[in-house]
Protein backbone atom coordinates (compact mmCIF):
# COMPACT_ATOMS: atom_id res chain seq x y z
CA UNK A 1 0.00 0.00 0.00
CA UNK A 2 1.56 3.52 -1.09
CA UNK A 3 1.54 5.88 2.04
CA UNK A 4 0.04 9.56 1.24
CA UNK A 5 1.77 12.06 3.26
CA UNK A 6 -0.76 15.59 3.29
CA UNK A 7 2.04 17.83 5.14
CA UNK A 8 0.79 21.30 6.38
CA UNK A 9 3.80 24.06 5.27
CA UNK A 10 2.72 26.79 7.37
CA UNK A 11 1.29 30.08 5.00
CA UNK A 12 4.38 31.59 3.02
CA UNK A 13 7.45 31.50 5.66
CA UNK A 14 9.73 28.80 5.23
CA UNK A 15 10.31 28.56 8.72
CA UNK A 16 6.68 27.74 9.80
CA UNK A 17 7.57 24.40 8.57
CA UNK A 18 7.69 21.33 11.75
CA UNK A 19 10.53 19.67 12.34
CA UNK A 20 7.73 16.68 12.34
CA UNK A 21 6.68 18.21 8.60
CA UNK A 22 10.57 18.42 7.66
CA UNK A 23 11.17 14.79 8.70
CA UNK A 24 8.16 13.67 6.57
CA UNK A 25 9.40 15.97 3.53
CA UNK A 26 12.59 13.68 4.31
CA UNK A 27 10.96 9.87 4.33
CA UNK A 28 9.06 10.70 0.83
CA UNK A 29 10.38 8.90 -2.21
CA UNK A 30 7.98 11.53 -4.03
CA UNK A 31 6.61 14.85 -3.41
CA UNK A 32 4.11 16.54 -5.92
CA UNK A 33 3.77 19.92 -6.09
CA UNK A 34 0.89 21.47 -7.90
CA UNK A 35 1.08 23.93 -10.64
CA UNK A 36 -1.53 26.50 -12.62
CA UNK A 37 0.07 27.51 -15.64
CA UNK A 38 1.95 31.27 -15.51
CA UNK A 39 -0.29 31.92 -12.78
CA UNK A 40 1.68 33.08 -9.47
CA UNK A 41 -0.70 32.21 -7.31
CA UNK A 42 0.00 28.74 -7.49
CA UNK A 43 2.98 29.35 -5.18
CA UNK A 44 5.02 26.58 -6.76
CA UNK A 45 8.06 28.87 -6.60
CA UNK A 46 7.59 28.83 -2.79
CA UNK A 47 7.01 25.26 -2.61
CA UNK A 48 10.06 24.45 -4.83
CA UNK A 49 12.31 27.00 -2.33
CA UNK A 50 11.06 25.35 0.61
CA UNK A 51 11.96 21.54 -0.74
CA UNK A 52 15.28 22.90 -1.73
CA UNK A 53 15.62 24.07 1.67
CA UNK A 54 14.74 21.13 4.09
CA UNK A 55 14.98 17.92 1.96
CA UNK A 56 18.62 16.28 2.44
CA UNK A 57 17.70 12.94 1.38
CA UNK A 58 19.04 12.26 -2.50
CA UNK A 59 16.24 9.65 -2.98
CA UNK A 60 13.60 11.94 -2.85
CA UNK A 61 11.92 13.06 -5.78
CA UNK A 62 10.23 16.18 -6.87
CA UNK A 63 7.49 16.45 -9.42
CA UNK A 64 5.74 18.83 -10.49
CA UNK A 65 1.90 18.69 -12.15
CA UNK A 66 -0.45 20.85 -14.13
CA UNK A 67 -3.88 21.19 -11.41
CA UNK A 68 -6.69 20.47 -13.55
CA UNK A 69 -9.10 23.25 -13.54
CA UNK A 70 -12.59 23.57 -11.65
CA UNK A 71 -15.68 24.15 -14.04
CA UNK A 72 -17.17 27.82 -12.76
CA UNK A 73 -19.80 28.03 -15.48
CA UNK A 74 -21.38 24.14 -14.30
CA UNK A 75 -24.38 25.93 -12.55
CA UNK A 76 -24.57 23.09 -9.87
CA UNK A 77 -22.12 24.03 -7.55
CA UNK A 78 -21.50 21.44 -5.46
CA UNK A 79 -21.39 19.34 -8.77
CA UNK A 80 -18.79 21.29 -10.50
CA UNK A 81 -16.41 21.20 -6.92
CA UNK A 82 -17.17 17.12 -7.18
CA UNK A 83 -15.86 16.79 -10.92
CA UNK A 84 -12.74 19.04 -10.03
CA UNK A 85 -12.07 16.53 -7.13
CA UNK A 86 -12.05 13.52 -8.85
CA UNK A 87 -10.21 15.30 -11.53
CA UNK A 88 -6.74 16.38 -9.23
CA UNK A 89 -7.61 12.63 -7.89
CA UNK A 90 -6.71 11.21 -11.35
CA UNK A 91 -3.89 13.46 -12.21
CA UNK A 92 -1.99 12.49 -8.66
CA UNK A 93 -2.99 8.94 -9.24
CA UNK A 94 -1.19 9.22 -12.90
CA UNK A 95 1.91 10.75 -11.11
CA UNK A 96 1.71 7.91 -8.55
CA UNK A 97 1.49 5.33 -11.14
CA UNK A 98 4.86 2.79 -11.45
CA UNK A 99 5.78 3.51 -8.08
CA UNK A 100 6.41 0.38 -5.95
CA UNK A 101 4.74 -0.65 -3.37
CA UNK A 102 5.26 0.64 -0.03
CA UNK A 103 5.85 3.95 -1.47
CA UNK A 104 5.94 6.80 0.23
CA UNK A 105 4.36 9.89 -1.48
CA UNK A 106 4.09 13.87 0.09
CA UNK A 107 1.77 16.54 -0.61
CA UNK A 108 2.80 20.11 0.69
CA UNK A 109 0.10 21.69 2.05
CA UNK A 110 -0.92 24.92 2.31
CA UNK A 111 -1.31 25.72 5.91
CA UNK A 112 -3.30 23.51 7.69
CA UNK A 113 -4.68 20.31 6.03
CA UNK A 114 -7.81 20.73 8.31
CA UNK A 115 -8.86 24.40 7.46
CA UNK A 116 -10.42 25.22 4.50
CA UNK A 117 -8.79 22.90 2.23
CA UNK A 118 -9.83 19.88 0.25
CA UNK A 119 -6.60 17.78 0.28
CA UNK A 120 -7.84 15.00 2.35
CA UNK A 121 -11.24 14.37 0.20
CA UNK A 122 -9.33 14.48 -2.42
CA UNK A 123 -7.12 11.84 -1.49
CA UNK A 124 -10.10 9.95 -0.10
CA UNK A 125 -11.32 9.25 -3.52
CA UNK A 126 -7.68 7.37 -4.43
CA UNK A 127 -8.31 4.13 -5.53
CA UNK A 128 -6.34 1.75 -4.16
CA UNK A 129 -6.89 3.36 -0.76
CA UNK A 130 -3.66 4.70 0.42
CA UNK A 131 -2.75 4.89 3.81
CA UNK A 132 -2.89 8.59 4.81
CA UNK A 133 -1.02 10.71 7.65
CA UNK A 134 -1.59 14.19 8.31
CA UNK A 135 1.10 16.45 9.44
CA UNK A 136 -0.56 20.00 11.03
CA UNK A 137 0.79 23.11 9.68
CA UNK A 138 0.70 26.64 11.25
CA UNK A 139 -2.39 28.63 9.62
CA UNK A 140 -3.09 31.85 8.61
CA UNK A 141 -5.40 32.36 10.70
CA UNK A 142 -2.21 31.71 13.92
CA UNK A 143 0.13 33.48 11.18
CA UNK A 144 -2.51 36.77 11.27
CA UNK A 145 -2.49 37.08 15.10
CA UNK A 146 1.14 36.22 15.76
CA UNK A 147 1.64 39.13 13.27
CA UNK A 148 -0.45 41.42 15.10
CA UNK A 149 0.42 40.22 18.47
CA UNK A 150 -3.13 39.45 19.19
CA UNK A 151 -5.03 36.77 20.99
CA UNK A 152 -8.05 35.52 18.99
CA UNK A 153 -10.06 34.99 21.92
CA UNK A 154 -11.03 37.41 24.88
CA UNK A 155 -10.72 34.82 28.21
CA UNK A 156 -13.26 32.13 27.65
CA UNK A 157 -15.10 33.86 24.96
CA UNK A 158 -15.76 32.29 21.10
CA UNK A 159 -14.70 32.55 17.92
CA UNK A 160 -16.29 31.75 15.01
CA UNK A 161 -14.14 30.73 11.48
CA UNK A 162 -16.28 31.95 8.28
CA UNK A 163 -15.92 32.70 4.93
CA UNK A 164 -16.33 36.44 3.40
CA UNK A 165 -19.22 34.46 1.21
CA UNK A 166 -20.99 34.01 4.48
CA UNK A 167 -20.21 36.85 6.08
CA UNK A 168 -21.87 39.40 3.01
CA UNK A 169 -24.73 36.47 3.09
CA UNK A 170 -25.73 36.33 6.45
CA UNK A 171 -24.18 39.19 8.08
CA UNK A 172 -22.61 39.00 11.74
CA UNK A 173 -23.58 35.60 13.13
CA UNK A 174 -25.26 34.90 16.52
CA UNK A 175 -23.05 33.00 18.93
CA UNK A 176 -19.88 34.65 18.97
CA UNK A 177 -18.70 38.52 19.02
CA UNK A 178 -15.26 37.15 17.47
CA UNK A 179 -14.75 36.52 13.65
CA UNK A 180 -12.05 35.23 11.97
CA UNK A 181 -12.66 35.65 8.15
CA UNK A 182 -11.38 33.35 5.24
CA UNK A 183 -11.56 32.56 1.81
CA UNK A 184 -13.03 36.56 1.02
CA UNK A 185 -12.25 37.69 -2.32
CA UNK A 186 -14.29 40.86 -1.84
CA UNK A 187 -13.51 42.48 1.30
CA UNK A 188 -17.14 41.80 2.72
CA UNK A 189 -16.89 43.38 6.19
CA UNK A 190 -18.04 46.33 4.09
CA UNK A 191 -21.26 45.14 4.29
CA UNK A 192 -21.99 44.90 8.04
CA UNK A 193 -22.65 47.65 10.77
CA UNK A 194 -19.66 48.38 11.88
CA UNK A 195 -20.35 50.31 14.82
CA UNK A 196 -17.97 49.19 17.86
CA UNK A 197 -16.38 46.76 15.47
CA UNK A 198 -12.33 46.23 15.19
CA UNK A 199 -10.65 44.65 12.48
CA UNK A 200 -7.06 43.43 12.83
CA UNK A 201 -6.51 42.65 8.43
CA UNK A 202 -3.14 41.09 7.00
CA UNK A 203 -2.18 40.00 3.68
CA UNK A 204 0.84 37.69 2.22
CA UNK A 205 1.03 36.52 6.33
CA UNK A 206 3.86 35.37 7.06
CA UNK A 207 5.34 36.41 3.36
CA UNK A 208 8.18 38.68 2.34
CA UNK A 209 4.79 40.65 1.24
CA UNK A 210 3.12 40.70 4.15
CA UNK A 211 1.14 43.68 4.73
CA UNK A 212 -1.36 44.25 8.03
CA UNK A 213 -3.86 47.35 8.89
CA UNK A 214 -5.82 47.34 11.97
CA UNK A 215 -8.01 49.47 13.79
CA UNK A 216 -11.89 50.49 14.50
CA UNK A 217 -13.81 49.14 11.04
CA UNK A 218 -14.84 52.23 10.34
CA UNK A 219 -12.18 54.05 9.92
CA UNK A 220 -9.65 51.00 8.43
CA UNK A 221 -12.34 50.09 6.03
CA UNK A 222 -11.18 52.22 2.88
CA UNK A 223 -7.52 51.74 3.73
CA UNK A 224 -7.90 48.39 3.69
CA UNK A 225 -10.16 47.89 0.09
CA UNK A 226 -7.41 50.27 -1.32
CA UNK A 227 -4.74 48.75 -0.08
CA UNK A 228 -5.55 45.44 -1.22
CA UNK A 229 -6.66 46.45 -4.46
CA UNK A 230 -3.39 47.78 -5.12
CA UNK A 231 -1.76 45.08 -3.71
CA UNK A 232 -3.48 42.82 -5.78
CA UNK A 233 -2.62 44.71 -9.14
CA UNK A 234 0.77 44.70 -7.97
CA UNK A 235 1.63 41.17 -6.71
CA UNK A 236 -0.98 39.50 -9.38
CA UNK A 237 -2.88 37.37 -6.88
CA UNK A 238 -3.61 38.20 -2.80
CA UNK A 239 -4.29 35.93 -0.58
CA UNK A 240 -6.33 37.85 2.88
CA UNK A 241 -7.61 37.14 6.13
CA UNK A 242 -8.80 38.99 9.24
CA UNK A 243 -10.76 39.39 12.55
CA UNK A 244 -13.24 40.92 13.39
CA UNK A 245 -14.18 41.49 17.20
CA UNK A 246 -17.72 43.56 18.61
CA UNK A 247 -18.32 44.28 22.06
CA UNK A 248 -19.97 41.73 23.63
CA UNK A 249 -23.49 41.60 24.67
CA UNK A 250 -24.81 41.68 27.86
CA UNK A 251 -22.93 40.33 30.72
CA UNK A 252 -19.27 41.61 31.83
CA UNK A 253 -18.53 38.23 32.56
CA UNK A 254 -17.55 37.10 29.49
CA UNK A 255 -15.07 39.96 28.45
CA UNK B 1 14.67 47.42 25.95
CA UNK B 2 14.15 43.82 26.20
CA UNK B 3 12.66 41.33 23.68
CA UNK B 4 10.29 39.00 24.88
CA UNK B 5 9.73 36.02 22.99
CA UNK B 6 6.61 34.00 23.04
CA UNK B 7 7.23 30.70 21.23
CA UNK B 8 4.43 28.19 20.63
CA UNK B 9 5.54 24.64 21.25
CA UNK B 10 2.76 22.95 19.83
CA UNK B 11 1.18 20.65 22.29
CA UNK B 12 3.17 17.60 23.41
CA UNK B 13 4.81 16.13 20.07
CA UNK B 14 8.62 17.94 20.48
CA UNK B 15 8.34 17.85 16.59
CA UNK B 16 5.83 20.10 16.42
CA UNK B 17 8.02 22.67 16.77
CA UNK B 18 8.22 25.09 13.88
CA UNK B 19 12.16 25.93 12.79
CA UNK B 20 11.12 29.52 13.77
CA UNK B 21 10.62 28.48 17.15
CA UNK B 22 13.98 26.23 17.12
CA UNK B 23 15.88 29.29 16.10
CA UNK B 24 13.92 31.94 18.18
CA UNK B 25 15.25 29.47 21.61
CA UNK B 26 18.46 29.46 20.35
CA UNK B 27 18.12 33.43 20.04
CA UNK B 28 17.58 33.70 23.37
CA UNK B 29 19.75 34.71 26.81
CA UNK B 30 16.80 33.48 29.09
CA UNK B 31 14.64 30.87 28.85
CA UNK B 32 11.67 30.84 31.50
CA UNK B 33 10.12 27.68 32.61
CA UNK B 34 6.88 27.45 34.68
CA UNK B 35 6.60 24.91 37.76
CA UNK B 36 3.63 24.47 39.50
CA UNK B 37 4.80 22.66 42.45
CA UNK B 38 4.86 18.80 41.41
CA UNK B 39 1.76 18.72 39.55
CA UNK B 40 2.81 17.02 36.60
CA UNK B 41 -0.13 18.66 34.29
CA UNK B 42 2.62 21.61 34.35
CA UNK B 43 4.30 19.94 31.81
CA UNK B 44 7.74 21.06 33.03
CA UNK B 45 9.28 18.11 32.15
CA UNK B 46 8.34 18.12 28.75
CA UNK B 47 9.42 21.56 28.01
CA UNK B 48 13.10 20.51 29.14
CA UNK B 49 12.98 18.15 26.90
CA UNK B 50 12.32 19.94 24.12
CA UNK B 51 15.02 22.75 25.31
CA UNK B 52 17.46 19.56 25.62
CA UNK B 53 16.35 18.19 21.89
CA UNK B 54 16.76 21.58 20.32
CA UNK B 55 19.09 24.27 21.86
CA UNK B 56 22.49 24.00 20.71
CA UNK B 57 23.27 27.40 21.80
CA UNK B 58 25.87 27.08 24.85
CA UNK B 59 24.78 30.78 26.06
CA UNK B 60 21.39 29.92 26.39
CA UNK B 61 20.45 30.24 30.18
CA UNK B 62 17.11 27.71 31.10
CA UNK B 63 15.78 28.94 34.16
CA UNK B 64 12.86 27.01 36.11
CA UNK B 65 10.30 29.59 38.32
CA UNK B 66 7.05 28.37 40.41
CA UNK B 67 4.06 29.65 38.76
CA UNK B 68 1.67 31.60 41.47
CA UNK B 69 -1.28 29.94 42.29
CA UNK B 70 -5.08 31.94 41.65
CA UNK B 71 -6.74 32.29 44.59
CA UNK B 72 -9.75 30.30 43.13
CA UNK B 73 -11.78 31.39 45.84
CA UNK B 74 -12.10 35.01 44.91
CA UNK B 75 -15.67 35.63 44.53
CA UNK B 76 -14.89 37.94 41.66
CA UNK B 77 -13.50 35.77 39.14
CA UNK B 78 -12.30 38.31 36.96
CA UNK B 79 -10.95 39.98 39.46
CA UNK B 80 -9.24 36.64 40.46
CA UNK B 81 -7.56 36.07 37.12
CA UNK B 82 -6.63 39.82 36.99
CA UNK B 83 -4.95 39.08 40.61
CA UNK B 84 -3.09 36.24 39.27
CA UNK B 85 -1.83 37.83 36.34
CA UNK B 86 -0.15 40.29 38.21
CA UNK B 87 1.37 37.86 39.91
CA UNK B 88 3.03 35.75 37.37
CA UNK B 89 3.76 39.24 35.79
CA UNK B 90 5.94 40.30 38.97
CA UNK B 91 7.47 36.24 38.72
CA UNK B 92 9.08 36.87 35.48
CA UNK B 93 10.01 40.53 36.26
CA UNK B 94 12.07 39.14 38.67
CA UNK B 95 13.37 36.18 37.04
CA UNK B 96 14.57 38.82 34.18
CA UNK B 97 16.11 41.13 36.67
CA UNK B 98 19.49 42.03 36.09
CA UNK B 99 19.69 40.97 32.35
CA UNK B 100 21.34 43.68 30.46
CA UNK B 101 19.85 45.87 28.09
CA UNK B 102 18.84 44.44 24.94
CA UNK B 103 18.53 40.81 26.43
CA UNK B 104 16.02 38.05 24.97
CA UNK B 105 14.14 35.84 26.91
CA UNK B 106 12.05 33.28 25.58
CA UNK B 107 8.94 31.84 27.52
CA UNK B 108 7.43 28.49 26.17
CA UNK B 109 3.81 28.85 24.97
CA UNK B 110 1.66 25.50 24.73
CA UNK B 111 0.12 25.03 21.90
CA UNK B 112 -0.09 28.50 19.92
CA UNK B 113 -0.41 31.63 22.08
CA UNK B 114 -3.20 32.96 20.63
CA UNK B 115 -5.42 30.38 21.41
CA UNK B 116 -6.99 30.29 24.74
CA UNK B 117 -3.79 31.43 26.43
CA UNK B 118 -3.17 34.50 28.91
CA UNK B 119 0.72 34.71 27.98
CA UNK B 120 0.35 37.88 25.82
CA UNK B 121 -1.96 39.66 28.19
CA UNK B 122 0.19 39.02 31.22
CA UNK B 123 3.40 40.08 29.31
CA UNK B 124 1.35 43.78 28.29
CA UNK B 125 1.66 43.82 31.88
CA UNK B 126 5.28 44.08 32.19
CA UNK B 127 7.07 47.37 33.51
CA UNK B 128 8.99 48.87 31.51
CA UNK B 129 7.26 47.26 28.68
CA UNK B 130 9.11 44.69 26.72
CA UNK B 131 9.68 44.15 22.52
CA UNK B 132 6.82 41.25 21.84
CA UNK B 133 7.36 38.87 19.27
CA UNK B 134 4.93 36.03 19.27
CA UNK B 135 5.87 33.04 16.78
CA UNK B 136 2.78 30.65 16.03
CA UNK B 137 2.45 27.12 16.91
CA UNK B 138 0.74 24.22 16.55
CA UNK B 139 -2.86 24.41 18.33
CA UNK B 140 -4.06 21.55 20.24
CA UNK B 141 -7.37 22.23 17.50
CA UNK B 142 -4.78 20.77 14.88
CA UNK B 143 -3.11 17.95 16.82
CA UNK B 144 -7.24 16.58 17.21
CA UNK B 145 -7.74 17.07 13.24
CA UNK B 146 -4.32 15.14 12.11
CA UNK B 147 -4.70 12.72 14.49
CA UNK B 148 -8.22 11.50 13.16
CA UNK B 149 -7.36 12.68 9.75
CA UNK B 150 -10.34 14.96 9.32
CA UNK B 151 -10.83 18.42 8.13
CA UNK B 152 -12.10 21.21 10.70
CA UNK B 153 -14.99 21.96 8.56
CA UNK B 154 -17.04 21.13 5.77
CA UNK B 155 -16.79 22.84 2.23
CA UNK B 156 -16.87 26.31 2.88
CA UNK B 157 -18.85 26.21 6.38
CA UNK B 158 -18.11 27.67 9.59
CA UNK B 159 -16.66 26.17 12.60
CA UNK B 160 -16.91 28.01 16.39
CA UNK B 161 -14.18 27.65 18.33
CA UNK B 162 -15.76 27.55 22.47
CA UNK B 163 -15.40 26.04 25.60
CA UNK B 164 -16.78 23.56 27.68
CA UNK B 165 -18.31 26.02 29.84
CA UNK B 166 -20.49 27.99 27.37
CA UNK B 167 -21.48 24.81 25.97
CA UNK B 168 -22.94 23.72 29.10
CA UNK B 169 -24.44 26.64 30.25
CA UNK B 170 -25.39 27.46 26.88
CA UNK B 171 -26.54 24.31 24.66
CA UNK B 172 -25.45 24.59 21.19
CA UNK B 173 -25.20 28.06 19.94
CA UNK B 174 -26.57 29.23 15.89
CA UNK B 175 -24.36 29.94 13.97
CA UNK B 176 -22.15 26.91 13.15
CA UNK B 177 -22.83 23.09 12.41
CA UNK B 178 -19.67 22.37 14.23
CA UNK B 179 -18.25 23.07 17.29
CA UNK B 180 -14.32 22.42 18.58
CA UNK B 181 -14.48 22.68 22.01
CA UNK B 182 -11.28 22.87 24.78
CA UNK B 183 -11.14 23.63 28.28
CA UNK B 184 -14.02 21.51 29.19
CA UNK B 185 -13.11 19.76 32.20
CA UNK B 186 -16.91 18.21 32.65
CA UNK B 187 -17.53 16.04 29.54
CA UNK B 188 -20.19 18.81 28.23
CA UNK B 189 -21.37 17.01 25.68
CA UNK B 190 -23.27 15.36 28.00
CA UNK B 191 -25.55 18.39 28.50
CA UNK B 192 -26.88 18.50 24.71
CA UNK B 193 -29.22 17.01 22.77
CA UNK B 194 -27.27 14.18 21.34
CA UNK B 195 -29.29 13.21 18.16
CA UNK B 196 -27.56 13.05 14.63
CA UNK B 197 -24.67 14.79 16.30
CA UNK B 198 -20.87 13.17 15.67
CA UNK B 199 -17.95 13.37 17.72
CA UNK B 200 -14.09 12.99 17.17
CA UNK B 201 -12.48 13.21 20.48
CA UNK B 202 -9.09 13.11 21.83
CA UNK B 203 -6.81 13.13 24.97
CA UNK B 204 -3.21 13.75 25.78
CA UNK B 205 -3.39 14.61 21.55
CA UNK B 206 0.29 14.44 19.78
CA UNK B 207 1.74 12.42 23.06
CA UNK B 208 3.18 9.68 23.78
CA UNK B 209 -0.38 8.47 25.88
CA UNK B 210 -3.03 9.86 23.35
CA UNK B 211 -6.23 8.42 23.08
CA UNK B 212 -8.96 9.10 20.13
CA UNK B 213 -12.63 8.47 19.89
CA UNK B 214 -14.95 8.97 17.50
CA UNK B 215 -18.70 8.21 16.11
CA UNK B 216 -22.16 8.91 16.85
CA UNK B 217 -22.11 11.38 20.04
CA UNK B 218 -25.15 9.21 21.24
CA UNK B 219 -23.07 5.71 21.04
CA UNK B 220 -20.02 6.72 22.08
CA UNK B 221 -21.03 9.57 25.08
CA UNK B 222 -20.58 6.90 28.15
CA UNK B 223 -17.26 5.63 26.53
CA UNK B 224 -15.57 8.48 26.59
CA UNK B 225 -16.57 9.94 29.89
CA UNK B 226 -15.06 6.58 31.08
CA UNK B 227 -12.50 6.59 29.45
CA UNK B 228 -11.50 10.20 30.58
CA UNK B 229 -11.90 9.42 34.01
CA UNK B 230 -9.55 6.41 33.90
CA UNK B 231 -7.04 8.04 31.88
CA UNK B 232 -7.13 11.29 33.99
CA UNK B 233 -7.02 9.08 37.42
CA UNK B 234 -4.39 6.95 35.82
CA UNK B 235 -2.01 9.90 34.40
CA UNK B 236 -2.63 12.45 37.33
CA UNK B 237 -3.54 14.69 34.87
CA UNK B 238 -5.82 15.18 31.44
CA UNK B 239 -5.97 17.56 28.40
CA UNK B 240 -8.73 16.47 25.61
CA UNK B 241 -10.63 18.34 23.31
CA UNK B 242 -13.23 17.63 20.82
CA UNK B 243 -15.10 18.15 17.49
CA UNK B 244 -18.82 18.15 17.22
CA UNK B 245 -20.98 18.09 14.07
CA UNK B 246 -24.28 18.33 13.63
CA UNK B 247 -26.38 18.02 10.51
CA UNK B 248 -26.53 21.09 8.84
CA UNK B 249 -30.30 22.80 9.06
CA UNK B 250 -32.03 23.58 5.48
CA UNK B 251 -29.48 24.13 1.89
CA UNK B 252 -28.08 21.36 0.79
CA UNK B 253 -25.14 23.43 -0.92
CA UNK B 254 -23.65 24.14 2.10
CA UNK B 255 -22.87 20.75 3.13
C1 LIG C 1 -8.22 27.60 0.69
S1 LIG C 1 -7.92 28.43 2.19
C2 LIG C 1 -6.56 27.53 2.84
C3 LIG C 1 -6.25 27.86 4.27
C4 LIG C 1 -5.03 27.13 4.79
N1 LIG C 1 -5.24 25.68 4.81
C5 LIG C 1 -4.65 27.60 6.19
O1 LIG C 1 -4.44 26.74 7.07
O2 LIG C 1 -4.54 28.80 6.40
C6 LIG C 1 -7.22 29.94 1.57
C7 LIG C 1 -7.52 31.15 2.45
O3 LIG C 1 -6.63 31.14 3.55
C8 LIG C 1 -6.24 32.46 3.88
N2 LIG C 1 -4.78 32.55 3.72
C9 LIG C 1 -3.95 31.53 3.44
N3 LIG C 1 -2.67 31.94 3.45
C10 LIG C 1 -2.68 33.25 3.75
C11 LIG C 1 -1.67 34.22 3.95
N4 LIG C 1 -0.36 33.92 3.82
N5 LIG C 1 -2.06 35.47 4.26
C12 LIG C 1 -3.35 35.80 4.39
N6 LIG C 1 -4.35 34.91 4.24
C13 LIG C 1 -4.02 33.65 3.93
C14 LIG C 1 -7.00 33.40 2.95
O4 LIG C 1 -8.18 33.80 3.63
C15 LIG C 1 -7.32 32.48 1.80
O5 LIG C 1 -8.49 32.91 1.12
C1 LIG D 1 -5.44 26.89 28.21
S1 LIG D 1 -5.90 26.06 26.72
C2 LIG D 1 -4.45 26.26 25.76
C3 LIG D 1 -4.60 25.90 24.32
C4 LIG D 1 -3.31 26.01 23.52
N1 LIG D 1 -2.82 27.38 23.48
C5 LIG D 1 -3.48 25.49 22.09
O1 LIG D 1 -3.07 26.18 21.14
O2 LIG D 1 -4.00 24.37 21.93
C6 LIG D 1 -5.88 24.39 27.26
C7 LIG D 1 -6.88 23.52 26.52
O3 LIG D 1 -6.32 23.15 25.28
C8 LIG D 1 -6.67 21.83 24.94
N2 LIG D 1 -5.43 21.05 24.81
C9 LIG D 1 -4.17 21.54 24.85
N3 LIG D 1 -3.27 20.58 24.62
C10 LIG D 1 -3.97 19.44 24.39
C11 LIG D 1 -3.59 18.12 24.05
N4 LIG D 1 -2.30 17.76 23.90
N5 LIG D 1 -4.58 17.21 23.90
C12 LIG D 1 -5.87 17.55 24.04
N6 LIG D 1 -6.27 18.79 24.34
C13 LIG D 1 -5.34 19.73 24.51
C14 LIG D 1 -7.59 21.33 26.03
O4 LIG D 1 -8.92 21.56 25.63
C15 LIG D 1 -7.20 22.21 27.19
O5 LIG D 1 -8.27 22.35 28.09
Amino acid sequence: MTELLLVGIGTGNPEHLTLQAVRALNSADLILIPRKGKNKADLAELRRTICEEVISNPATQIVEFELPKRDADNPNYRQGVDDWHDAIASVWAEAMDGLPDQARVALLVWGDPSLYDSTMRIAARLKPAPEISVIPGITSMQGLTAAHKIPLNTIGTPVLITTGRRLREEGWPDGADRLLVMLDGECSFQHIPSDGVMIWWGAYVGMREEILLSGALREMMDEIVETRAAARAHHGWIMDIYLLSREPEGDGESA
